[in-house]
């Protein structure tokens, strides 16, 4: 340490330190014991990434890692108790998400395994189902694909191609892919390893299409050859995960038996009458799709880690890295610089927001999955709440990894120092899952639907008084809250944020932001219509969508502005919980830097309202460079409470090796000095001889 | 084309159509016939990148392309006529520029090679040196690495650890690495192919530090024996560009003869006195380390091929790929959603005024190097055109080639597709050759002395009035401009903005912004040691240095906004330029696009400073749409312009395989309906029942 930041340190230690081990548990939450376990598994050098492997022993390599999960029984905790699960659903995808850090190849495909294949037949399918295939997909003698993109349809899967056209004769779908546009593209297990796939389609029975069913269909033997019909094409090089053997499937007027459509929430009997339980086709739909919503919690969380792992890598770096010759007489850490500072501390603060917004996230989800809270109201919020925070921290992490990469210099560009590693397998998570633009705008779509809500019986005059009362549990649970509240409040919160210190004031101004967005964006398409008339509807359904185009970029940055106000909310939460005093302050500072940060970067925003005045604008960004000030001698405690072993960090830089060189340097310079053979520089000579 | 894109094209033909030939000549610019020969060069497969190489084969590929590179006559241009180049520094440094859409990593070595290597001893050398090394550097019999980054500093050359120790007994330089830190790191041909290198190291004789000098020292045996007292070791794999072997040098008291400093601005005479032409220490080497300042030029033209080659790829597949059934009663192509236009058409007009600036700065650069206009003024202002050019080109691009990635969703991911290797090569390009925050702050300190400069004899009263007149020519060239005449008019400019569109009114608000910000820095930096007795020196310096982080971000902001000033006006000035009434409409809708997009950005600071109202601000986003919705129809066009072969862009998505894919799944769906094959979906069964 400089002498600079031993008396800063030292002056610090006397008002708050952070109990390091409480943070820690706070952000390993509640499946603290199955993230302690995963990672022990991750830690085990044969599950680790080696950089500059082929695609192809990559490959080999991280199947027989999934051998090794299964052995370690890692991956069952989500499968039924009696077929040797444990029913434990938020602890299987918490365990998930730690994998991130031994090898995010290896993550994906036990997420492709276990949490899209193995999930579908457990989801989509009935007991016969579980009983003939879950044993050999949990212990891997069945590697599977889940087929459900296609070339032409990614985010719109209702608009698939492929299809299963029932045959009463033979009692047999049969699975084709009547176009190019309709193969079955990026999906791991398909160019090597799966032996049979979940593959989606078009369920067509006596000239009827039913929609997007799910199908159990074999692909290729044991021995690794393709079963007749069957097509596959490798993806090749990726700009990440290539471990994995992603890959095309197309099918040729395929046969499978009638008992292979996973028939849970549709079933086709025998003589082709297709019957389920969900009588909307459309809600059928959502809701067999809703079953996948893990993969998206999934991510949620491993982007956390990631983004965790990146910070823990350039803050410990930039504690002891030296650059430029300083006032005091020797080189300045780098994360004594207002820069340095200003790109790594902001971004600490949102990697705790995001880590507690997740552990809210998987809550609900372990309610919803268990059964304890299995309702359509906590179904659809869990799917808004994962839309909401998904897009968010896959941003976040490419983001966080990218900032810590170019603050560590070309040190950070060294595979050895993992992080343009992890940026390129992440890489994809912000399109996989669901896109993250899409999952926004269906995020806004929500909020719009509860701002509709509420306004259903009311003209906008008598709303302002009314709508305070209108509000449910539910809608104020993840969508939108207290419209009518802040409505009827507005003029009022735009003068009575005194001080936006205050977590009241940081609230109410994230709050009013989303509903404003929104409520503006509803009056906008509100209005779409009012010239066209009533018997037109093409007409007005084009006039809708031109409407609805103009505001979607708008609607997107208010579904952003939402989740932001959810992970500010979870970070408070999370800061109520911690009872040591000198902590609760540091994670104090911390969410109101995550706040006040918000705040700034939507500035104008608030400005343009009449939120904030100038002056306060001006305030907020004093008030975040004290922030990051106080918080920077906390930097260090803050990223060591993310637990992080070196096993599971394996970046040279962050083992302490710079600070070793800066020592050795120091040492032969001042060795030097002391046996006078220090040459003199010309600089002081000249200096010397002006004076 | 939808039935709309098809409509709105007809209108939008109607009214402007662009000159592609006459847009792609501006952006090819002054030197188009090299850029034109060094396209054809890149179009040969064998210099094309493989994905998926191992690091082993890649690096011996792209040795092998170098010399490809010398049969092709393509790398000789920079080097004097009588040693068989041509003396073309602009036309060597535009030719370079295209080599990136080869392979990233045989630019990069080509530019090790020939840019660093062989122009260090070209630039830092004299005429005995040029004649005995570089006709073997140019054939490439002697390859060799470029040693000034350490382990220990990169930013800070002046700080580097090696040592040259003069010993006039033997008349030789003693090059000794003393510690870990001193070890040369990163250098491209270190780890394998270099056979020499040109090692900075501190120049010590007769007991005195005269700074940083290059010195020729041969590190292996043409068989690749290292040489006695010279070690290497392998970089080993990194985040891209890993057809470029790089690795540490270390030297253990390696013995030179004296004539190996390369000895154009300083020089050691036999009995080891030292004497040089530059008598400040600090201009000195500031002098020599600017003779590198092509490093930056070329980045900055490669990453803004990089960035159109990224915008190419994904406005084709946009404006070819449909997703979600649309009102029209298609699917809707992607490049008519309002946010996809928001996330690429933007970033469309960032890349033309960057390829406009960056032939700006080729100009300058070519007028010094030439010697045409080599001044001291001139290579002042090159360099800091150049830190301010380099930075924004090399981020804009990562951020180009990302958002282009995520567009075109798991495709972008394909290697096939180019954009993630591009990205991952290109990664590096925001910290090497100057950090990016580093050269900012470079142009921040200018801006500063330039404001300085202009208030030397006046006290802030009368400045108002005087300052205009103090502005030289110099100044005001790519310095600091008009603060004096800004400061006067400033309540002027506030008021008198009536309209954005204006060029006028666009360049006033982005002028004041730069001027504004650091006229605030200088006075928060002159107060700084207002309390501090003028003897107490030490404290004095821990004032300022304190003063100085406190301003430092906002410093880099203000040398960011400097920057992009200056890309404005060279956008502005090309437009100038174009005779073509329809094609100059389109371009100034993009120009307007690019600085409106820059007041938006920084829009919250525009109202703080109460430069513009509420109203006006949300006025400008308002526009913005509109100039996105008029430019959507010109975007292909737009990068049809940057003149890419197919050879060039290698990327299958861009070939127009998805508007075939496209076409026959819509000919299979009407050749169903046709026959009346096509099955009737289960929700328009429900629908006519209702009805």
């Amino acid at each position: 340490m400089t002498d600079t930041t031993v008396a800063q340190t030292s002056a610090a230690a006397r008002d708050a330190r952070i109990d390091v081990e409480a943070v820690g548990d706070a952000l390993l939450g509640r499946w603290k014991q199955e993230r302690l376990e995963a990672r022990a598994t991750a830690e085990d050098p044969r599950l680790h990434t080696i950089p500059g492997q082929t695609m192809a022993e990559h490959r080999n390599r991280v199947f027989e890692q999934l051998g090794l999960l299964v052995e370690a029984g890692a991956i069952q905790r989500a499968y039924p108790t009696d077929l040797g699960g444990s029913d434990n659903h938020g602890g299987n995808i918490a365990a998930f998400q730690e994998l991130v850090l031994a090898d995010p190849s290896l993550q994906i495909k036990s997420g492709v395994q276990w949490g899209l294949f193995g999930a579908a037949i457990l989801h989509l399918g009935t007991r016969e189902h579980h009983e003939r295939w879950l044993p050999d997909v949990m212990n891997l003698t069945l590697p599977g694909a889940f087929a459900m993109t296609e070339i032409g349809h990614g985010s719109d899967v209702a608009s698939i191609g492929t299809t299963a056209t029932y045959d009463p004769d033979t009692e047999e779908f049969e699975i084709h892919t009547p176009f190019t546009g309709a193969w079955k593209d990026y999906l791991g297990n398909a160019a090597l390893h799966g032996q049979a796939a979940v593959v989606f389609a078009q369920l067509i029975t006596a000239g009827v299409n039913h929609g997007v069913h799910a199908f159990f269909v074999p692909i290729r033997t044991p021995a690794g050859d393709m079963m007749p019909g069957v097509g596959s094409e490798d993806d090749g090089v990726k700009g990440g995960l290539n471990g994995i053997d992603n890959g095309r499937l197309h099918f040729s007027h395929v046969r499978i038996p009638r008992t292979n459509l996973l028939n849970r929430y549709g079933d086709v009997a025998a003589d082709g009458t297709y019957t389920s339980d969900i009588e909307s086709p459309g809600r059928r739909f959502f809701t067999m799709i809703g079953t996948l919503v893990q993969g998206r919690v999934s991510l949620d969380g491993a982007s956390v880690r990631a983004m965790q792992a990146a910070l823990a890598i350039a803050i410990r770096y930039g504690s002891e890295r030296r650059q430029f010759p300083g006032a005091s007489g020797r080189e300045t850490v780098l994360l004594d610089y207002g820069q340095h500072q200003r790109r790594l501390i902001p971004r600490l603060a949102q990697s705790y927001a995001m880590a507690f917004a997740d552990e809210r996230l998987l809550t609900l989800f372990d309610e919803v999955f268990s059964g304890v809270g299995d309702t359509p109201e906590n179904r659809e919020d869990l799917e808004t709440l994962a839309a909401a925070l998904k897009p968010l921290s896959t941003w976040a992490a490419l983001d966080t990894l990218q900032e810590a990469r170019e603050a560590c210099g070309g040190a950070g560009f060294m595979a050895k120092n993992r992080l343009t590693g992890l940026r390129a397998d992440l890489d994809i998570y912000v399109t996989f899952e669901g896109d993250n633009n899409v999952l926004l705008q269906l995020v806004g779509k929500r909020l719009l639907t509860d701002y509709a809500a509420q306004f259903k019986n009311a003209d906008r005059a008598t709303l302002a008084k009314a709508a305070a009362s209108q509000l449910g549990d539910r809608v104020s649970r993840f969508g939108l809250r207290q419209v009518g509240q802040s409505i009827a409040d507005l003029g009022q919160v735009a003068r009575s944020v005194e001080s936006v210190r205050n977590p009241e004031s940081q609230r109410a101004l994230l709050t009013d932001r989303v509903e404003t967005m929104i409520s503006e964006i509803a009056l906008a398409l509100r209005d779409a219509t009012k010239d066209v008339p009533k018997s037109d509807a093409r007409a007005r359904a084009i006039a809708n969508e031109a409407a609805f185009n103009a505001q979607q970029h708008k609607l997107i940055a208010a579904a952003r502005a939402h989740g932001e106000l959810l992970q500010w909310e979870s970070f408070t939460d999370a800061i109520e919980r911690i009872t040591d005093e000198p902590t609760r302050q540091v994670l104090t500072w911390l969410r109101d830097l995550f706040g006040l940060g918000l705040i700034e970067t939507n500035a104008a925003w608030y400005l343009v309202q009449g939120r904030i005045s100038g002056q306060r604008a001006e305030a907020v960004t004093a008030y975040i460079d004290r922030l990051i000030g106080r918080l920077r001698e906390h930097a260090l405690d803050l990223v060591v409470a993310f637990g992080f072993t070196p096993e599971l960090l394996r970046a040279e830089i962050a083992t302490g090796i710079e600070a070793e060189r800066q020592a050795e340097a120091q040492a032969y310079v001042e060795a030097q000095r002391a046996a006078g053979t220090w040459p003199i520089h010309e600089k002081e000579l000249r200096a010397r001889a002006r004076s």
